[in-house]
């Protein structure tokens, strides 16, 4: 296992040696919410590739698999690069292609990756039809619009036959349909998210037998979201689920009834730099540029801020929140209506805030600082990767 | 000049040739931008100590001052370091000190690197006196309250000659002071900027002044934000002016009234991936992974969403903005309530997006892609910096 980039031979690191802001991982919880899901999957009897996005490291990733590098879906050609360096070798690219980013997904087949990508428009097949004669080609998913929240086609729309048949035309393998229930994102403490995961899948499954209806194999039939991998009860036609969120979780997660906060296994360590007594506030060194803009529970009936204020061992202050954040302040003050009171936090006290989204907020940090639960030790230092 | 780390020898790189999301900086208006704020100040017979957390890029810090290296203004202690090692020698880190940052501070002032810190309570200056016998020692500001934004002490606050007190028994140089206009954000279309200017030098000199009557010489009297320095009228008694996005300016800026989005320097180059004309919309690959997830005009008259959508040249399609974004999606569409039309954009087919932040946006990219205003040619790829 590729663990740790720790200095050898320095005194251990600790939540109180650091510096900060940091980005604080939990092992411990990791490790849970990775077992939760793919042991439900499992019962389900369904196919898992885990989605990379939120964590963008390799060593997280093998974290997800019992053994081995299983197959995994990524959010950027460079994603796909870096998992394949790191010995990954089965990937969804999950954004539809940009026909000018064709030629970066040949290279990586060319190299005995086995990559699938989306694509909804007749444009974006005959863009692969006509590379075909250029290299070797990845295989193809069309997406499904099964709830109106993004791209994709609906399951019966003509222009499904239409694309598989330049695909196969051109000599471009098809591979199936993938789709995804943005709007399980609306639904808050659990109410809705079994019928979001109905219709995800059976939106998923018609196309895939409208498609086979036309000739067409379509055996991969992928469906995914965090709330619906954990709520849907019966994935009859389904080959596989997509989830990410899932393996650190976060408050977005939390307020949509998929977790608790104390599932949530991302926090950001800060240290207390002000006070502003007459105003009910403390200031610390993690304002948004540590947290991200992220406000994704602002229209939730539990407004977090930027984020809910913990101790240094990640025990929750009731009702304490981020009430505000310039780049690199953030102002901590009691939940706005509430009668807790502001707990009593010196100049170069460290607290721990757990994210809205935690895809959000680790994307402004370069590495995790690992620990596990209830320990201040830095067991481990992983990067993350970023950009495109 | 450390300009350009472009690879020799290739065929040059374009708008339409660069991978997309990319992060475009228009040198012509960044130029034009800093020549105009630094005549202005050069006017008012004040000086200028630009910040440089929004661009985080010595190739743009270079071009702020006419010859040299000027003064800076920094967010964090790692810009300190990698402006100091890319020449700069005088720099206030204007984020409030916490107390274990003390010894990275105490490093650069042994290298030789002018460094003043800022303070606003006892324990600060204490923390301070008692690390001066253990090497040289930063200078000191004093945050002042200009208008209950943030931190510091309100202008006749007994601490301010108190912690001066600390500082000169510990061998600790106080510089002075310095505040900061944050209500000037909430201004709109230019009104009540003139006041908050003059409310931020009022509170600055007051503060000053006390701390002279108290036998504190306090040389040093800093103001600033980019719409304060724009409009102030009157700076006396102020020895400095500090602003930061004024540099790029942003959609947050227009939206205040201090510049027009013919300013804005800075954009996102996106490719068109998908259509779906039954909702009026146009997807592309630049979701909030490259728009950053700033909503800063959500509350201004005219909310921007994620972003105001250009063609590749930078010329705005009036009323189509990024109306929403997920990690890697955005989708464009023509704002709500306007009888605009969407532009016929063909999958595949490259815009640019104007930012509502540029300091959030920045800073989810690793590097600029420089043009010049009505140029398609990449004349330079210069490399933002990160973390703490």
């Amino acid at each position: 296992m590729n663990a740790a980039a720790k200095t050898q031979n320095s005194p251990a690191e600790t939540l109180e040696s650091i510096e900060t802001p940091a980005l604080v991982l939990d092992l411990a919880r990791v490790e849970r919410n990775i077992a939760r899901l793919s042991q439900r999957l499992e019962s389900l009897g369904v196919g898992f590739r885990p989605h990379v996005k939120t964590a963008k490291s390799v060593d997280v990733a093998e974290r997800l698999f019992a053994s081995g590098r299983g197959p995994i879906t990524v959010s950027t050609i460079k994603e796909a690069e870096y998992f394949a360096d790191a010995g990954f070798t089965d990937m969804t690219y999950a954004v539809g292609l940009a026909p000018d980013k064709i030629a970066r997904v040949q290279a990586l087949v060319e190299r005995g990756i086995g990559v699938t990508v989306l694509i909804d428009t007749i444009e974006q097949a005959q863009a692969l039809a006509d590379a075909a004669p250029t290299g070797n080609m990845p295989g193809v998913l069309i997406e499904i619009d099964c709830d109106g929240h993004r791209g994709g086609l609906v399951p019966g729309d003509p222009q499904l036959p239409a694309i598989a048949g330049i695909l196969r035309a051109g000599g471009v393998e098809l591979c199936g349909v993938l789709t995804h229930a943005g709007e399980s994102y609306n639904c808050r403490n659990g109410e809705g998210i079994p019928e979001a995961a109905e219709q995800e899948r059976a939106a998923a499954v018609e196309a895939a037998e409208f498609l086979r209806r036309h000739g067409h194999a379509a055996p991969v039939v992928s469906v995914g979201s965090t709330p619906t991998a954990h709520f849907a009860r019966d994935l009859r036609g389904v080959t596989e689920v997509r989830a990410g969120v899932f393996m650190f979780f976060d408050l977005v997660m939390s307020g949509i009834g998929v977790c608790t906060p104390d599932d949530i296994a991302l926090s950001v360590l800060a240290t207390v730099i002000g006070h502003k007594p007459d105003k009910g506030w403390i200031l610390t060194d993690a304002g948004w540029m540590a947290m991200s803009r992220d406000r994704g529970t602002a229209r939730h009936p539990v407004d977090q801020g930027y984020g809910v204020v913990c101790d240094i061992d990640g025990v929750v202050h009731p009702d304490v929140i981020v009430t505000d954040a310039s780049q690199e302040h953030g102002t901590v003050s009691v939940r706005p209506g509430s009668t807790a009171s502001l707990p009593d936090l010196a100049i170069g006290q460290r607290i721990r805030i757990l994210p809205n989204h935690a895809c959000a907020t680790g994307a402004q940090h370069d590495r995790y600082q690992v620990v596990r639960s209830g320990d201040r030790e830095i067991v481990a230092t992983w990067q993350r990767m970023r950009g495109w």
